[in-house]
């Protein structure tokens, strides 16, 4: 048998597979080419990649005969069974080293558990988020590689040869241990969500708070793209809007108001109410999306329940333009501040060494939410690796306190016109109890104690003989129930 | 051996099961009562229970001998194992037709699977909502059984007879099938968190807005509790906010402000997120209370970020509380409208036939959010059985549209001021969203379609030859990348 000559495998060739595998051929790698169906590798290999380097197999043990070691394997299956299923029937032909990638839409917990399941095997795991789409896959995906750190030398630089370029350098870089790759595209995910609901509010400010039509709405996106906003969610909404049907209509005009979702920005709610941190605005992203959903409830009710009286608006438009521009970029930064504080939390949490300037550099280029302002965030982790959050670093702050009076004034009309912003105003909410040293959760901790017992602990500087420090106090408010705090009722 | 003269047996003697068990005694019922440790059960009738007609027993065999059939025992143990455990003890020693009930915090889920156990072996099991506290279960809580069906009419006398009543009536009935008790009350302690944020919100404006003190909050809220808000809440808050010190001093300026929980609203938040319903308010709570825990973080903040220059307020104070009493009323109506909601959901999800007008007289009393305000919930659904939402009641639209110009002038001034309103703003979002016929999503699903070929569907009326109805439509909004449409990308 003739030295393998293969650097790396991808089984599954659907379209995300088959892009991944050109772009990796295009920058030099030797791909072979794996898949359950083996006339697709026939045909594969006879149209698209006809003329390149890459080669097929038509077995697993020919996959993996061909590869030089340590061999590295990419999965692009469904999530799921599928994985378990190819990681199965890999592990035994395969030797302490080889290096299995999931490069699929993995759930992270199943990523930690097959980290540990073949790194006990001696083999090393990689769960690597990608990021683009068809088109990401096949000119430069954003690549966010998680697991087995050992793995990390061995792939450096076919994924970050193949990953997407931006400002000069790879969008791809090690994110951390066992699940953090498909954590931090998970996160990604979610942000992409709260992206687009900040978007989708400013058109409706736009639309109906302003009565701008779709092709008037386009040139502010555009204009916006040149600012601080310049991303490849602004400039598609100018495309979109601008896109019209035969009859001259915009066809986003008549595109159903129903939001579909495949359901990674609710497990990042999901994860962020697991952690225990306030990741409010993609949670207002899903639940507006939820309730898009509803439409035909929306419509009934729509009959039956009045709004305010809308005058027209008689103020200056620029000025509430460069207001909404502000409350937009102010509300993601709030968006993107949470999303780092929810994964530092979970990185403290589960024992993970993130690298947060490397994952804000992975997002700069190649995916759904690349940005300047990601080019932002990134030289505020390089400046400051451990930065608490992005409120605290220079630029930002400064930007906030730019933003403020017009992202104030902007909430403020739409709540009087009664368009709902729920992303924007969550953003606000978000920002004004951040930066509160007292919030009034002083009252509801005196509720629990009140009809709970459940106790509280005293203000620091507000200690005295029965308030003290680091205890847990309880109150007999009533004079009755006596002074023994409780455990029984959960609230 | 004698005749068994036992009408209920309850395992944990705890101070929930003690107050229960003395509970049903004066209700007239004859106790058995059962404990892990049994000194307790000793103890418990030396003291608590002397003089009653309570029973003790030592061993579970004991318990079960000494009960009438069909045999009906209370579990009031820590959910999760704890439950399982005693079930397993329990069903050797019982016979067709014989009931046990979970009265404890346990999750809907297990609810469920507890539910279809029992009945495979001819048992059957109630999970049982309990709430109210150690006074409710003394004196009369808010009870919520769900399971087996078959099992209400043996325990519905004591059940009710034990409960609260309000108006007259029992707060309890019986609520649906399997794991619908337990659901009903997460979904109960949800709207329990909801409420009280609102109220924290509430003392927060008048306290850093208005600049009054906790004496003069105390009287507004207990002013507010002769109207529209009479609730426990309302009640206990003035009674905590004029609780001073020995030096005169209000408590509550004293206790810190990190809100603790545990973990029923985020069981809610995440059951919603699951379900795909919008149940905003309970979310935006838990995260408030996540927001507050984060204490240190948030004073470092405070020292770095300042919010909007805030003028004395020169409006008209008296017109401003009343604003805020319909913010707070308004408010309210959205959380619980959107509790219902998510019951509703999960009942078609789940095939339970859900009783919601009992559902609304059970938390009437004897419960944390009892209130003049689930009288009016409970008429609404008397009317009207499967009504669609509290929205559409005619009472409700009513106080809603009175609402409506004082809950938006009060949310513009705290968006003015840098007070945050996380749960008045979602609610009003919710209310503009749901009253929206149109709702910005078409962008959301042209953003989808345009970067993962997600597809979109047409809107109503603006079909024609290229959008038909009922198809997934998928445009090549670039020229490039063809008029396939995909399902690789997640988002």
């Amino acid at each position: 048998m003739s030295e393998p000559t293969g650097d790396i495998g991808l089984i599954g060739l659907a379209v995300m597979g088959q892009n991944l595998i050109l772009n990796m051929n295009d920058k030099g790698f030797t791909v072979i080419a794996f898949n359950r169906t083996t006339e697709k590798i026939d045909h594969f290999l006879a149209n698209e990649a006809k003329g390149t380097k890459i080669q097929g197999a038509h077995t697993i043990e020919e996959l993996v005969a061909k590869l030089k070691k340590p061999r590295k394997i990419i999965l692009l299956v469904k999530a799921g069974d599928a994985v378990d299923e190819f990681i199965g029937k890999l592990v035994p032909l395969l030797e302490k080293g080889d290096i299995i990638i999931d490069g699929g839409n993995s759930h992270y917990p199943d990523s930690i558990r097959r980290t540990k399941e073949l790194e006990a095997k001696g083999l090393l795991f990689v769960g690597s988020g990608v990021s683009g789409g068809e088109e990401g896959a096949r000119y430069g995906p954003s690549l966010m590689p998680g697991g087995s750190t050992a793995a990390w030398p061995a792939i450096k630089e076919i994924f970050q040869k193949t990953a997407a370029q931006a400002y000069g350098e790879p969008c791809c870089d090690w994110v951390g241990e066992t699940g953090s790759g498909h954590y931090v595209k998970m996160v990604h995910n979610g942000i992409e969500y709260g992206d687009m609901q900040l978007i989708a509010e400013a058109y409706d400010i736009l639309k109906r708070g302003l009565g701008l039509k779709e092709a008037e709405i386009a040139d502010i996106f555009t204009t916006w793209n040149k600012g601080v906003l310049d991303s490849f969610l602004i400039e598609i909404t100018a495309e979109i809007l601008k896109f019209n049907d035969d009859d001259g209509e915009p066809i986003v005009t008549k595109i159903e108001d129903r939001a579909q979702q495949k359901g990674t920005g609710k497990w990042t709610a999901i994860a962020a109410l697991e952690a225990g941190m306030p990741v409010t605005l993609i949670g207002e992203a899903v639940f507006a999306r939820c309730l898009s959903y509803i439409k035909e409830e929306r419509t009934r009710a729509s009959k039956v329940i009045a709004g305010p009286q809308k005058d027209i608006f008689r103020g200056d438009k620029k000025q509430f333009i460069d207001d909404l521009e502000q409350a937009l970029y102010a509300s993601k930064i709030m968006s993107y501040a949470q999303g780092f504080m929810l994964m530092r939390e979970t990185a403290d949490k589960l024992g993970w060494n993130l690298n947060y300037a490397g994952i804000a550099r992975m997002w700069r280029g190649g995916c759904i939410i690349k940005s300047v302002f990601l080019k932002d965030i990134t030289s505020a982790f390089d400046k400051k690796p451990d930065l608490e959050s992005l409120l605290f670093d220079d630029f930002f702050n400064k930007a906030l306190h730019k933003a403020q009076p017009g992202w104030r004034r902007l909430i403020a009309q739409a709540v009087l016109w009664g368009i709902p912003t729920p992303a924007f105003s969550t953003a606000l909410a978000f920002f004004d109890g951040y930066r509160s040293e007292i919030v009034p959760a002083n009252l509801i901790q005196a509720q629990r104690d009140y009809f709970g017992a459940h106790t509280f602990r005293v203000l620091a500087g507000k200690e005295n003989a029965t308030l003290k420090a680091g205890e847990n106090i309880h109150v007999n408010w009533t004079g009755r129930g006596g002074n023994v705090s409780a455990s029984s009722y959960s609230a």
